[in-house]
């Protein structure tokens, strides 16, 4: 165990996007943008910015025309969208955005439920979808979602995940993201899935996408780790969550991520207390408390820190005067 | 990875004690009674009922005398109360408890903070009181806190842990169990820990008890379980927290240690959904939320189940009005 480690890993944080998604009440363009830059400051890889869906769908995003034209080309900072369809891709393409993600689900159910759409018609759409993005020089990731479990059918298996994932491949698909939307996977699973994936594809062209509802998601990334996965999505504070399952924790919290990874002695490229900063940020703007462990715990030892300053001066004023 | 996996896991609940002990509001006798018997009724193969330390320092466990007194012997569950001293084991005899657990943290500061003993003060103490304890028939089990990192200190190094360990199994103990009180851990660490303590006892003899501050709970977990332990502690809903950690998480949830064990195929004997209805009473007993991602997207579903159930009820009403 932990023999082959490797010295650093790529996260991608997903924010911006699946976290401001779900919230209730829009969060102004100007916040976004601040966010997405405190963001990159903190030394993060990669943002995904937003999504070029239709408003009617998801109307906390209806401006990603402004966002994506602001941060299409970010200096060092990787940007990247997610993109539904053709009418979507126009608008990632008039934004200059270089990446790209499609998405579908590995289960019937959630699939029709998220897009619309079976499988079948699914794969139909990217066939054409993907090879168009390709032309333009974009780059393309084929993300699936559900891959450990799904609210409607509960388990799935490797078995149904990995044609979904070879016809993303097929079709060109750069990268893969496997999403456990509802966070429901085990370390055993995470391993089972990618032992069916890696004759397929290369663990570079991999990322690993993990919710935390159970409390699996840092278990699951070592296992994915062990498997020779190197890339993470990861959102502040914990943002986000699935409409579909109520009550689920968001994305995997990108401090407790960067904390367990330098931990192990593996490098991010973050700074761990500017992202906890940027996480007591965008929560003050939300105005509602994050879920994640590791920015309550942080919450908690400033307090504590300023309480005892407190102390502190109170007592050397009382010295003072006496 | 994974390849020499236990059939079987021994959860040890360790809420009725190290949840409840940091309770604000003192939990009545009747109610704490009702939660060890409901406890018991999921399967759990061990509770950590209480705490025979003096009332003036732990004044939520002052019903230790009734409590060991009605759980010292409960049927096949077993059951152990933490002393702190001879004046506990003098508690803890009269109840009859046939397992107890003496304490000490690998720090200094913490030590002196928990215990307010210097750690070669605490260790002439338990010399005595490890020895006093087997004459009597009672078996022991030596924890040590804050075996990852302290509050005060930072990380503490394996080098740190193992002479303590080593005295305790010297003066007697049956079992050890290396708390990560403040729940800073990471996989790699619990790795370097165990590598350092097989060589002097045997896995089956070492428990972990895990807190869940940065989320790396479960990933500490598997990684323990990798190196061939068994035993872990945890605590129902997450209840729980170090007084000296404000903003800290609890103990590592007991439903999402089972969700997990379950999910891998290693069995613990505990029914998940009775225990999940456990947490959900034991969260209205304390009239405040507990922080579980388990338990809170088990109640999430739950709502959302009696959400559907009566918007059928509604259609249903309509359609026999129409």
């Amino acid at each position: 165990m932990f023999e082959h480690l490797p010295k650093r890993v790529y996260l991608r944080e997903v924010g911006p996007r699946d976290g401001l998604q779900n919230e209730p009440v829009f969060v102004p363009t100007e916040v976004k943008k601040e966010f997405i830059r405190r963001l990159a400051a903190t030394g993060l890889p990669h943002i995904e910015i937003t999504s070029f869906v239709h408003p009617k769908w998801i109307p906390a995003l209806a401006d990603s025309a402004e966002i994506g034209k602001e941060f299409a080309q970010f200096g060092k900072t990787h940007t990247s969208a997610l993109v539904p369809n053709m009418k979507g891709l126009e608008g990632a393409e008039q934004a200059g955005m270089k990446e790209v993600a499609v998405f579908m689900s590995a289960s019937e159910s959630h699939n029709k439920a998220n897009v619309n759409r079976s499988i079948k018609e699914s794969l139909s759409q990217l066939e054409e979808l993907i090879p168009t993005i390709k032309s333009k020089g974009v780059r393309v990731v084929g993300s699936v979602s559900v891959v450990f479990g799904c609210p409607f059918e509960g388990e799935i298996k490797a078995e149904q995940v990995a044609p979904v994932v070879k016809n993303l491949l097929d079709f060109g698909a750069d990268y893969i993201s496997l999403g456990d939307t509802i966070g429901v996977g085990t370390p055993t699973q995470t391993k089972r899935l990618l032992e069916r994936l890696l004759p397929i594809v290369e663990p570079k062209r991999i990322g690993i996408h993990l919710h935390d509802t159970q409390s699996t998601a840092l278990a699951n990334a070592v296992a994915a780790l062990e498997m020779g996965i190197t890339a993470f999505d990861g959102s502040v504070g914990g943002l986000g969550g699935c409409p579909y399952a109520p009550g689920a924790s968001g994305n995997v919290p990108t401090e407790n991520l960067v904390y367990m990874f330098h931990g192990m002695g593996i490098e991010t490229g973050v700074d761990l207390t500017k992202l906890l900063e940027v996480g007591v940020w965008i929560q003050d703007q939300l105005g509602h408390p994050l879920t994640s462990s590791g920015l309550r715990a942080y919450i908690g030892r400033k307090a504590r820190a300023a309480e005892k300053a407190a102390q502190k001066a109170a007592g050397m004023a009382t010295a003072a005067a006496t």
